[in-house]
């Protein structure tokens, strides 16, 4: 069953402190190769029909992105593309 | 630049309260077609050199999924495929 994946992240120009907190730890692991870290949503969406993309975006827009800090993107995914695969 | 980002979802048989109460909002939106609503995190992780994914997978295995109650998966994006495009 097809899905909508909603990806939501800060924009570029926010300052991130959660990705920053994640980025100071990697030392710490051995990582010294790593330049930042972003955090976001994925959000997905399974629809009762049709994958519906503008309606997708309208729901981002209202209820999971706040357009001031943040941008998002909506596509359309096959079931085995999500995050639920074993991995 | 490409990057690596990372999914990460609760596993399919986990509860999503958070999911659940966008999915219930919906229908005071005008919204009554969409049959489930989940909520995960997704993680851009930038390189210094060449993205690496098995130092992700190390990453996201150590720091940023609860392998109890999350799946995860890594992948290489382009840097305009990423949600800091414009949408």
């Amino acid at each position: 069953m097809p899905r909508v994946v909603v990806d939501v992240m800060l924009k570029p120009e926010i300052l991130d402190p959660q990705g920053q907190a994640v980025a100071n730890a990697l030392p710490r692991l051995g990582v010294n190769d790593v330049a930042s870290v972003r955090i976001g949503r994925r959000i997905e969406i399974e629809f009762t029909g049709e994958p519906d993309l503008d309606r997708a975006r309208e729901i981002a827009d209202k209820l999971l992105a706040n357009p001031v800090i943040e941008d998002f993107t909506v596509r359309v995914v096959e079931a085995d593309d999500t995050a639920d695969a074993r991995s």
